[in-house]
């Protein structure tokens, strides 16, 4: 596989001409189940190496969020292409419904709050991304919100998205490396994974009947994420359209877009050079004859 | 004195032709001493009126942002304007040197944290402001920040008015109306006020030797406020200047903006009407009828 190519393949860099519906959600690139096992271990070996040099360089930080329809797979990607990290370097933090004090801030106040350090990865399990698709599929979550009546003009939504990339680009300038996934399932696959949640007992504590309700709306979410990649795909923070109706395809294909985006940074241990050196130089005497002390006793 | 006329002259409404050196810091707009305690008494009794409704409106939120060289009078205008309102709904936050764990985040992170809720009024003693002033009047601060090297660039004062100016614009939108403030004083003002704090008892422990090398840079902090002036007074967040050499009248300037801001959001209690009304009337009764009988046992 030319990752190089998949990767530019899915993403986002033209987004004006971008529509969801020319990105097929059951597309391999070609690729067997059988192709992809090594070369995800591959990527995740290699990723293991990278956030060691990314922590110890202690300068960027990488923010994933993931995107997608209920059971596009979010969790799994997470579990399996992020559990060789250590995870002393890597925070998660899943979104869900907005409380009571974050309703009392501005929408990106919550995410702001969870961003990660410098030498970290965090990752967003969906994200501030949530107020462009729930309160926007739901108007009546938007008019239960605490905002000031005035405020909530007929241009709500792409002043949001404006305030998005704003957020973005100051993050960019900062050194927080944005990449953000869009899990992109068919409807079909959905039914057959809310089916599976129903009948297999390890599975049916995921199943919500909420998630059934939501999935009536599923031509609004599509058209509201739509929206969205159009308005917040830039290259300070472009989205990737991952074909999600194969997991296997869709955690090689997140994970290969994080290792390149880590080795595009030329991540290097820090150097100990000059007066520093030769102080180690003598560190290291001392330190040797002390043990030849140790054993002579 | 004409409020609102003093309120245009001290607010920034056209950026692009702002000159510090056009404000005189001993002004007073033609007031006398004994003529302003009364006003500022008035302003402080509105404001303790106006902030209830604030709180119990819970929708907008105020953020006061208060800048100015060391000995300007910051501390002073929070106790003498701010003393007579709730705390419960009030909150301040001083900003020191930034600490490990804040430069390892963007500029801006240290101040989203400490954003205030709807309903309440934030105060920051210094803010994100403090990056374009500090770090660009000592360069090796910046230097030293863990920032990746090649982020750091000629445009990086451009860039972070632009990230100011959009996180503003987004606090705007979600409701927090920002008031900025800087305290005007005359080098002179300052020279006296450092030479009080070193022969007062009671004010030495305010005096820092550090003081001293800033003063030493004066003309480089003005010229540095000027441009932040320039680059970050709008509408959604408009710059004031307010002549601070004599501190009575610096209050009665930040207490009569504050009071204009806040009639400005047209502030009510929140009405019970309809099906609430009606359940309210019946409770009453019952509380009502229970005082009776507790009379008659």
């Amino acid at each position: 596989m030319k990752s190089a190519k998949l990767l530019k393949s899915l993403r986002i860099d033209d987004p004006d001409r971008f529509r969801l519906a020319s990105f097929d959600p059951s597309c391999t690139a070609g690729l067997a189940k059988s192709d992809a096992e090594p070369l995800l271990e591959g990527d995740i070996e290699r990723l293991r190496d990278l956030q060691e040099r990314l922590y110890a360089e202690h300068c960027w930080a990488i923010l994933i969020v993931l995107q997608g329809m209920d059971t596009a797979g979010k969790d799994g990607v997470i579990k399996h292409v992020m559990t060789g990290v250590n995870p002393q370097g890597c925070d998660v933090h899943p979104f869900k419904a907005p409380n009571e004090e974050e309703l009392d801030h501005d929408f990106l106040w919550r995410a702001a709050l969870r961003l990660p350090r410098r030498g970290h990865i965090g990752i967003f399990n969906r994200s501030y991304y949530e107020e462009t698709l729930v309160a926007r599929v739901h108007p009546d979550l938007l008019e239960r919100q605490p905002l000031p009546g005035k405020l909530v003009g007929k241009d709500i939504w792409p002043e949001r998205f404006q305030d998005i990339r704003g957020f973005e680009r100051h993050l960019a300038r900062s050194g927080v490396v944005v990449l953000k996934f869009f899990l992109h399932i068919s409807k079909e696959e959905q039914r057959r994974r809310l089916l599976d949640r129903i009948e297999e007992p390890a599975k049916r504590w995921k199943f919500s009947l909420g998630d059934i309700a939501e999935r009536t709306l599923w031509d609004k979410y599509a058209a509201a994420y739509e929206d969205m990649i159009r308005a917040t795909s830039r290259p300070h923070g472009p989205w990737h359209i991952i074909p999600a109706d194969h997991k296997w395809f869709a955690r090689l294909a997140v994970a290969t877009a994080l290792v390149d985006a880590l080795e595009r940074l030329d991540l290097t241990f820090p150097k100990v050079e000059g007066a520093a050196r030769e102080k180690l130089a003598k560190v290291r005497k001392v330190l040797v004859s002390e043990g030849r002390g140790q054993g002579s006793r």
